[in-house]
């Protein structure tokens, strides 16, 4: 049992480190009063809003954590209440600590630009190693007291229940926290873009704009708090499912409970490298703020080789551990898939940035497609999100068969959890664009002078690319960790029939073959998922924005002397309408994919009779989400970080191919803020939510299998 | 054989009523000299542009006759060739009528609106009796020569290469057609709009933009001729992988001639209710443009039913055919098969309908988010795009269900035969589309009076739902019609492995099952390419309309007398360059799923050392490319659809939630005209082209097996 406290002890380093960076923060100077004003109301609407999400949850989570306890046990429902309730916090931390570095931030960054990294990415690391080191002490601690003090076997259905439930818990906070902040912070974004820019002609940030807190609070809630919620939950699930195919796989083995603290090693390890990654972001002399960060995710890559090694060498050794249908499976050989997971992440993180960084083909032909007008620019736009999703596709595919042939199935879940273990720098690096977008609100809020303006908007193009690159990090480790999930799911299936459980008698043998008409039915079924969810986000984004535009002309029309700068406007109105459209607008979406497994294997088996055709449709319907939802994500994500960037081309004078210069208020300029309006609710709406959607529904297949197996 | 003969005469009855109604409508008034000047550009412009892309088709064609006589045989290279020449005749015969019923739609739609759609909805019916009467001839013809003079049995392997070969030939002329046709007319159309209707303010077709009769061009060469292949290869493929599964389900079996000749009895069948239809259309005393197409519709699908009986009757009877995959299948059975197909088409039409009509919800959010901006005319537009696949899907799922319980794989596939045995009352309606927006152009470039544009713009209005109604059908087929395609693969393997063919000897049992990890990476290696290909369809209209753009903006400034009307514009140049762009952009996406096929077996191949696995991962990519095009592929035509539409809203005046009345020219309008250029190339290039993007993978896959069975 050292192994468990080592893992624990991991987990508590980074939330040590996460309080100690908090502190450090805190002491830097929070400039002048009229920033801090400023911040003050960002933080209030911030606050008031994830309360009252959070609110809104609980009553969804509180009838769950009673089905779940009388269905299956109330260590199950324990489990489901764990992780709910860290995910909750890590993003509620996440948050508070990023409505503080904000105004600091800006403060600094009138010093000089690398300060401003320096406080802003400091703030990034607090969330990352936040939602890294929780997740962690979650999974291990609870896993220690059920098997510990409760004396369970490592893999007793309890045990396992216990941890797909742990798994659920995060997965339907991050299902609502993405989609409630998604939709506020867009619908915030679009709205004050259309009126502001688009109508008023003022700039983005402009106090006069009644829009412009509750955007800067969105930054906050949405891309902070939801996205923390999101890889809390990836990094759970993930973990969660390896750890139930180690149990599967691994049963009557000795190395069984090795094998299944494997996984929390790995992230144990990563969790060290990560924070010393930390260390190495610093501004060199060329100023290249990317560079930057790439020194401390590179560090990370580097250093997580070792922790691999050393996590390999502590629990599973490097020689045999057991044979997997007809795999023999050597430490070596899960090693090496680790090692895969490494490649697989840097791959990605390349192909996003190129597909979304200023200055590549992509981004640059967005800008030139926007010199022929709005349409052009979507349309261009939209060519690159669907190009841009073959890339990512292609690794994924190449990580799926070198994983599978080096330790098949079990070598897949040893590459998602190594690319979730480097979950803290990842999100460290996305954190801290909402905390840069923020303080050049604020540093324009406030006055400051432009060159404030001018280093938080550098920083903040950067932080467009890293929180696309996060988002095709958090999406294709979702979609490998969902094949996890789904292979867990058959797993389980055959485990319920061999061992003669009441419900599974009259089975049979589930045919998942691709020939079956089930199977075909349920991956369309499945298809339409992604699809459907997606529509009703972009919808509510739109209708939300709507809704900012008017409260925000009526605002202009009613008190005049707010664009000529004698009257303020009413911030408060908008933070208040789109806390209640946000909250009303995300329920029914969550539901969907939560209710979707259920409607699946309920309405199979009442047309067919068949209670195998009706799992094999569920089963099939599993994998349909994961593959649509995979592209549908990276469309959105990627394209959405493109049409952004390509705006932010235009701020600095884009050239276009005849050698013409447009510049801000260009009609050029016009058509690339259509397309960043677009963009919003696509990647930062839409794209992550699908990310837990597709998670949850084969949480719910596992969780269904174990009611009917109960 | 007396069936076959009829088959053949029901055939040549289409062709024969083609060629009737073809005399018929050049007799009408062809108009003043002016309209009949700028037809005669407008045809020449067409016939140019078709020419030169069937030459290009042509060399890539001879390539693969000859690649095929040497691998296959030479009889399976004229399969090809028939598929080939039949296909481009179809597009080249529809496309010739069309350009002569605009003029003359124009001058009859001066006298009333009842002639005006008297005219192009009987243009439209030549094409599509052509369409289905040159399709189910060269199956049916070959077929007899093959097994008649030529003496071979039904399910000799070379007659069903051979009809593989002729579904290929028709796919590879489709997915050129479609593509290059689809870029044609977007390029012209968004260039068109973009600097005509936004920059410089000036209608729709107004004689002053240079790029008028390109725009015009594209019409026939897209929408007419374009749509023509598609529909020409979904009929061939459908037919033929439902005789080629019949081929194998029954060998042996005294009943294998006649359900082999089943599918093509349905198809004459349908053919004649077909006819009988279209002398249903009359406009009524409501004066509702689609009621009187709904009228011939339903006529078409209530007389279908009879003629399903009659059909079943005389070739497979209604008592039982044979036992397949333990379905004990009667005539009954596959009856039922048909009128579910009869559904199908059905559904799929109401529900288009509501997703792209004017005047219903979706429609009218669209217009509604018009009013705050071009962003969120957008993000509506995508939002309805996205939600317009649910039910669609699920309507193909419970036809899968249903058929597959019915007579398991095969009754799918009589299911679809039904479905696509109605593309000539389909395409009928869909083709009446392209004339009446045509009909709109000459009227308002030759200066008709008003009221005959009001007409053909209440023509062309509901020619754009029918369109999207087409597509829907169209993908919906040939989705379904893949999956028989895909039935017919893994059959093939079984086939090829069970009877001992040299290189199937040491393949073993291919496991098409979810959890093989090659199955996973086929899906979403097949997920890749409607999305590649859709990324790069909508890159290529993008360019070739800025081209469009930059040109017009070149006349304008350079003569200065064409918006003064005192100097004519250039038109030739723009058709000139379009047809150029056109040619060169289409080439390689084409190709892209032609060989997407053989660099999945033998990559995976080359990988894994198994065949089995390449196989696997084949067959699996098949049906990645399905699921994922279906939805691509409805998202992309609905969603343009409804943009269309919304902008139309606005030309009588659209009034929004607040009761505020938004004219033509108005903010609102111009965010709409931004919407509708965007789903331009949504719905008439990249959609529609992954259309025959799907079916060619499947048919490259089952001649590749041909050609390793050698």
């Amino acid at each position: 049992m050292l192994a468990i406290w080592i893992i624990i002890a991991a987990g508590v380093l980074a939330v040590a480190y996460g309080i100690w960076t908090a502190t450090e923060l805190l002491k830097a100077d929070a400039g002048s009063p009229r920033m801090q004003e400023i911040a003050a109301a960002i933080a209030e609407g911030a606050q008031a809003y994830l309360k009252r999400q959070y609110t809104t949850i609980a009553i969804v989570g509180v009838v769950i954590f009673i089905v779940l306890g009388l269905l299956l046990s109330w260590t199950v429902a324990i489990g489901f209440l764990i992780g709910a309730v860290l995910s909750g916090a890590a993003g509620f931390i996440g948050m508070n600590v990023s409505v503080r570095a904000n105004v600091r931030t800006a403060q600094a960054a009138s010093k000089s630009l690398g300060a401003g990294l320096d406080i802003s990415f400091k703030a990034g690391a607090v969330t990352g190693m936040l939602v890294a080191g929780l997740a962690l002490l979650g999974v291990s601690v609870y896993f220690w007291v059920l098997t510990g003090p409760l004396k369970l076997a490592p893999n007793d259905r309890e045990v396992v229940d216990a941890l797909v439930a742990l798994g659920f818990g995060a997965s339907l906070i991050s299902i609502f926290a993405r989609l409630g902040g998604g939709i506020f912070t867009k619908g915030a974004d679009v709205g004050a873009d259309l009126v502001g820019k688009v109508e008023a002609g003022i700039p983005e940030d402009d106090p006069r704009n009644p829009a412009t807190i509750a955007d800067n609070v969105g930054d906050n809630v949405g891309d902070c708090a939801g996205m923390a919620a999101d890889l809390f939950e990836t990094y759970v699930v993930t973990v969660v499912a390896t750890m139930v195919l180690a149990a599967i796989f691994f049963a009557g083995e000795v190395t069984l409970t090795r094998t299944m603290l494997y996984p929390l090693a790995i992230c144990a390890a990563c969790i060290v490298t990560s924070i010393a990654g930390t260390f190495f972001v610093k501004l060199g002399e060329t100023n290249s703020i990317m560079g930057a960060l790439y020194k401390g995710l590179i560090a990370t890559g580097v250093l997580s080789i070792v922790g691999l090694a050393v996590a390999t060498q502590f629990s599973v050794g490097w020689g045999e551990i057991g044979v997997v249908e007809g795999h023999t499976i050597t430490g070596l050989h899960l090693f090496l898939s680790g090692l895969l997971g490494l490649a697989v992440t840097g791959l990605i993180v390349v192909i996003t940035e190129y597909y979304t960084g200023t200055g590549k083909r992509p981004v640059i032909s967005i800008a030139q497609a926007s010199v022929t007008g709005h349409g052009t620019n979507v349309i261009q736009g939209l060519a690159v999100s669907l190009e841009a999703t073959a890339l990512p596709a292609l690794v994924i595919v190449g990580g799926i068969i070198f994983a599978s042939q080096l330790a098949g199935l079990f070598g897949i879940a040893i590459a998602v959890t190594t690319m979730i273990g480097l979950a803290g720098m990842i999100v460290a690096l996305d954190a801290f664009g909402p905390v840069t977008d923020n303080a050049g609100g604020i540093a324009e809020m406030a006055g400051l002078p432009k060159e404030v303006r001018h280093s938080t908007d550098a920083l903040d193009a950067v932080g467009n690319t890293t929180k696309a690159v996060t988002k095709g990090y958090a999406i294709g480790s979702a979609g490998l960790g969902a094949l996890v999930l789904f292979a867990a799911y058959t797993n389980d299936i055959k485990h319920f029939t061999e061992s003669g459980v009441a419900y599974f008698k009259d089975v049979g043998t589930v045919n998942f073959d691709l020939s079956n008409p089930y199977v075909v039915a349920g991956l369309i079924f499945g298809g339409i998922i992604p699809y459907l969810f997606g529509g009703i986000a972009m919808t509510a984004v739109g209708r939300a924005a709507g809704a900012v535009v008017e409260e925000v002309r009526r605002q202009f029309r009613e008190k005049p002397g707010i664009m000529a700068g004698t009257d303020r406007p009413d911030y408060g109105r908008a933070v208040d309408m789109l806390t209640k459209a946000a909250i009303k607008e995300m329920i029914v979406p969550s539901l969907l994919p939560v209710l979707a497994p259920l409607v699946v294997y309920f309405g199979v088996l009442f047309i067919s009779g068949s209670k195998a055709s009706a799992f094999a449709a569920l089963g099939a319907s599993l994998l349909g989400v994961i593959v649509n939802g995979l592209f549908v994500a990276i469309a959105m994500t990627s394209g959405g970080g493109a049409w952004d960037n390509a705006k932010k081309s235009f701020e600095d004078g884009f050239v276009d191919k005849n050698g013409v210069t447009w510049v801000k208020g260009s009609e050029a300029h016009k058509a690339a803020v259509t397309g960043d309006t677009v963009g919003d609710p696509y990647k930062d709406t839409a794209g992550p939510a699908v990310n837990p959607a597709i998670k949850i529904t084969n949480i719910v297949a596992l969780l269904l299998l174990a009611v009917l197996a109960h």
